[in-house]
């Protein structure tokens, strides 16, 4: 190990070696060790003076030393097949938080939906012995699994998932939490619920109009008026503007599929003179601060909770790496944000 | 090199080494590592076994060991004291991206502003042997240098300053980008440039100030009308009414911190009935799609370029990492996004 760790160290002249501590306290790099390790057997002065000298080194044990030693690298691989972007973040964050608590590092790597630069990733993790594998996206449609040659490594997928019975998939419940909502709605007395919601394609849009089918289903509702479109407050804006063009068949409520529509249908609102939340209420879904905040009223919205599903991902990959074989798609609960927009809460109203 | 090899491929049971290799091609350890390093003396043939069975078992070299032996771990800390946000994002994105390309791994860490948590990352990352560092924030404002006792590693401080001549810090240049702005609005011939931005706490909000003074200053306009209050839409509401409610006073253009003030300032524009960019232009700052997109009419904004700032300390750390020693505080140009909202651009106008 020692002569291993002195040309490591070279890169950085000022990090000392366990060379150096024996060296300077006078003892074999054997009986340093021991001091350090507080194993072995050792009078109490000399156990001491090691570590005094330590001390006044800042020596650091080399943990890529150890890792070849221990047979783990505790380092994990984060990677995003996209961008990473505002649904990532706070995932990435929460993982991180909880690797390091366990003394794990965690390596970054964005893939930006380019296979080859995925593969030359998850190379680069391999030569660096990583020990588990986060694999995450800016959206949670299906994916490729991961492939690793011949390889039992831990792979937790989250915010993303693959068609594989064995892969662990960790997920919000998006028709849990569309469900929370319309049942929110339905429970203000609310009858005639739309829903206006991103592009088909996402399976998140399936998913959200599924939770609201079925919680209008359950009160003998029938789900009428549903629009797709884009994820943007010009296509919430657009959509408001059709469903209130005929006041025969006026909603009296707007579920949205992401708060930029919601917001862009709280706006429309009000160019049309309709009030929200007394003529029709309005409830977004993501939980985004900088749109729940700025919208008039401020939105009530269904958060994914993504901060859990992260720190989830980060204990299911320890269970992981101890041994545990974990998988199947699990769908985390999300939970309902309440603030004016749905007509609950009229105490925190319209700021303006 | 071989036991260590075998020690730490024992996490991962379908990693095969060195060992295995040179067992499987019937040669000594030192035969394989010379035919798949392409050094020595070996005959063609012996090398081409040696290759195929390293292609057939899926060798990996392993960099932990490599990295014990060339002094050079390969990887990089990169250290947030706040929650990775809008604005480290792209920064992260960037220097991944750039020291990827260059074989370079990239640790992500995060100390949400905890020194404790600070220090027990940066004691990790140097048992890990980082071979450099790279210390983000989320704004730009003076923070404590980095202290690595009796350390020659190289650090580069990217949207984040430290108070230190030997400090490599890189930054927006906040200063010029409003000038931009600024210069940009007097040439489409406004002249009452009013400027509503973010709280005084904040460097951002003086050097923009500063921006906006000297371009009005350069045209002989006294630089008068300057608010103060949050980053937020509901504060570029308040300060847009605060700023038409005096007729005689009122301003052709309004200069905001950032894009939610700007986006705010529009809202309370259409409002109040005064047309933008007719009778009063906008233009915001952080081009912050979310918001230009969504603003009516799309907004102007001046952009930091925080890929680059990113991509710049990226081969900063890579140049110091090579032996260069950099250091002082580097502004990096901002550029001007012109979309509807300052009238220069009139066939992009309101999409509403």
């Amino acid at each position: 190990m020692t002569e291993n760790e002195r040309s490591a160290s070279d890169a950085d002249p000022g990090m000392h070696t366990l060379r150096d501590v024996a060296r300077r306290a006078g003892v074999s790099i054997a009986t340093a060790s021991k001091a350090l390790n507080a194993s072995g057997r050792l009078s109490a002065e000399t156990r001491a003076r090691v570590l005094e000298v330590a001390r006044a080194l800042h020596y650091r044990p080399n943990d890529l030393a150890h890792s070849l030693h221990r047979a783990r690298s505790m380092t994990v691989g984060l990677l995003s097949n996209d961008s990473f972007g505002r649904f990532a973040f706070p995932i990435a964050e929460a993982l991180e938080r909880r690797l390091f608590d366990a003394g794990i590092a965690l390596f970054m790597c964005n893939a930006t939906d380019d296979p080859e630069r995925e593969r030359r990733h998850i190379d680069q993790l391999r030569g660096k012995r990583i020990d588990g594998l986060v694999v995450t996206a800016r959206r949670t449609d299906l994916r490729a699994p991961i492939t690793l040659p011949g390889h039992a490594l831990p792979v937790v997928y989250v915010f993303s998932r693959v068609d594989s019975p064995d892969a662990l998939c960790l997920l919000p419940d998006d028709e849990g939490g569309a469900r929370l909502a319309v049942e929110h709605l339905l429970s203000l007395g609310r009858r005639r619920i739309a829903h206006v919601t991103g592009p088909e394609r996402f399976e998140a849009v399936w998913l959200r109009a599924q939770g609201w089918r079925a919680a209008l289903s359950a009160q003998a509702i029938e789900p009428e008026r549903y629009l797709t479109g884009a994820w943007s407050e010009s296509w919430g804006r657009q959509a408001a503007a059709t469903l209130l063009a005929d006041p025969a068949r006026m909603p009296d409520a707007l579920f949205c599929g992401n708060d930029q529509i919601a917001r862009g249908a709280l706006d429309q609102l009000e160019r049309m003179g309709v009030t929200a939340p007394d003529d029709v209420a309005v409830v977004g879904f993501d939980n985004w601060s900088v749109m729940t905040e700025a919208a008039r009223p401020p939105l009530t919205s269904v958060d994914m909770n993504l901060g859990a599903l992260g720190d989830e991902a980060g204990a299911a990959l320890i269970e992981m790496m101890a041994g545990a074989r974990l998988a199947g798609a699990r769908r985390l609960p999300c939970s309902l944000v309440v603030r004016a927009s749905c007509g609950a809460n009229r105490t925190t109203a319209e700021e303006t």
